[in-house]
């Protein structure tokens, strides 16, 4: 039977509205902080048994209706023969930015994490990667830089190495992500969280084509695409190929409901930001939400971006009680 | 008889369109980069002879119809008894917190390098400081952080201390606009640059009424608002009793001159990274503005943010010179 995950993102009929977090394994728990004393992240994310047990922590607290696997954004580079630090607070960095063609043969120890998950696991499991645009920014940039110029300045400078790349890239994130699939996940997700430094004309003519194709050749699979300060493109965004999308909390959740909702289920988009308040002020936000997306199969609830390093555990524990009371 | 930038931002009928560019004395002109070997930025900000020669140096390569003062966004803080620091690289950082009661004492170089100006410049002078909610973000977090998770979290959980904040920000920053018109100035712009950061509903209660205020304090001068990836805020932006709203390149021309074009002037938007392109890839990007804005009165040409450091002065030159060439 088909889990209320699953149900929503194919807009059907869920029994609950589900829940999930973004970064729902991480800085918050007190077992993963403990981890993150004895291992650096490279060891954490190498190691499938410990990745899994990561992937499996908050459900000690949280009544989930999916798992996300433990890894990272930047992983998939390993199969172009590409390394990356993570940087302490700044967020990873990449040194190396020479791209062999893409192999699955750095990933066993992901294929494992996803077998063992896959046996423990009672709720669906979403993999994930870097959105094509994400990922080239990073190789460009080295890291996160405000507004991205150096990208941008390559898209306009250099427009058909930027295709020869963009074409690269997407074949191993499409390679990538059906391996994911094959070794047992239910749902594949796309996070762009970069794509909002563009303009319309620029996304939609070098960056769509390329994240639509990958969506494409994982037709069948349950697609999720999730991107950042990126209300300017909705209208771009919501021609993909994909049965979920995903919204910061920038976006209007009424606008999203109405626009994305008529041929995706919605993903979002509560502020993370608002879990450091007390439960009283996160409650109004959330009538809110039961209100705007009421009679919606395809809603799925989530934060608007990861989950902050010290969110209460608490508060997002009374979320999902009461997402889980809301009437479809 | 008013000059072309004045009569453009009143949306009467410019002899020329009126170019300038944000950040257009700054780290693209050779004679800067000189006087900055010998000059930290808080010795050029506080020398008003200085800050005036920087404030002419680009006039000296380029025909523009506007002039902008050398000076910081973050200036003003000295008003309210608190100090910061320009960084290397990473955007100034303000340690302090403690916010004073605002006094213009600080600002005596302000006055002098702006009766510099007025008795060298033959075109407009742009006064300008940072919009309450960025200022208060710096305040807040110390520094640009990606989404400004602190600000966000200060907002939802302190509320009541954030209008007083606000409040007591938006008071100096309308001080500080009225020295700078009464020192001459000819146009006030408030530059918003981290308001994207905010979902429409908070940025419409806790941000819009004070920045409104601000506005309506300096009524019958001329008025600029300029904030960067908020389109997603643009039916709010569209209510500010301003004369001229500057967007950044995420929001497509045609767009903003329909939406915000049937109150305000529009100024914008080209992408500062396509300067660094060759001149044809430029005039191709020049030949939709020219076609968009026309017959519109109140359209200034300006970039979609700063001129970045090492921008080709030539390529500026020639933009410059193709946009006076266009029918209004």
């Amino acid at each position: 039977m088909k889990k209320d995950f699953i149900k929503a993102c194919l807009r059907e009929k869920p029994d609950r509205v589900p829940v999930w977090f973004m970064r729902q394994a991480g800085r918050y728990i007190p077992e993963y902080l403990e981890l993150r004393k004895k291992y650096s992240m490279r060891e954490l994310v190498k190691n499938p048994e410990l990745s899994a047990k990561i992937t499996l922590m908050p459900f000690k607290y949280l009544d989930l209706d999916a798992a996300i696997l433990f890894s990272d954004l930047l992983v998939i580079l390993w199969g172009f023969g590409i390394d990356f630090e993570w940087g302490k607070g700044e967020g990873p960095f990449v040194k190396d930015k020479k791209i062999e063609s893409f192999s699955l043969m750095p990933f066993n120890f992901l294929k494992k994490e996803i077998e063992i998950l896959k046996k423990e696991l009672d709720v669906p499991l979403i993999g994930f990667t870097s959105a094509p645009f994400t990922l080239l920014s990073y190789l460009i940039e080295g890291r996160f830089q405000r507004d991205f110029p150096e990208t941008r300045k390559f898209i306009y400078k250099k427009s058909l190495e930027w295709h020869d790349l963009m074409e690269k890239i997407s074949h191993g994130i499409a390679e990538f992500l059906k391996f994911q699939a094959d070794s047992g996940c239910d749902a594949l997700m796309l996070f762009d969280s970069w794509a909002g430094a563009l303009s319309t004309e620029v996304y939609s003519k070098m960056i769509f084509p390329y994240t639509q194709k990958i969506f494409k050749s994982i037709e069948g699979k349950i697609r999720i695409y999730f991107s950042v300060a990126s209300t300017h493109l909705i209208t771009i965004i919501n021609g993909y190929s994909c049965e979920v999308i995903g919204v910061d909390w920038r976006v209007p959740l009424h606008f999203a409901i109405d626009f994305l909702g008529k041929e995706h289920a919605v993903q979002g988009n509560l502020d993370p930001a608002i879990l450091f308040s007390n439960f009283d002020m996160i409650k109004k936000e959330l009538d809110k939400i039961k209100d705007v997306r009421r009679g919606i199969n395809g809603f799925i609830f989530n934060l608007g971006h990861g989950i902050l390093p010290g969110t209460p555990i608490d508060n997002l524990k009374k979320i999902i009680q009461e997402v889980h009371t809301w009437q479809i």
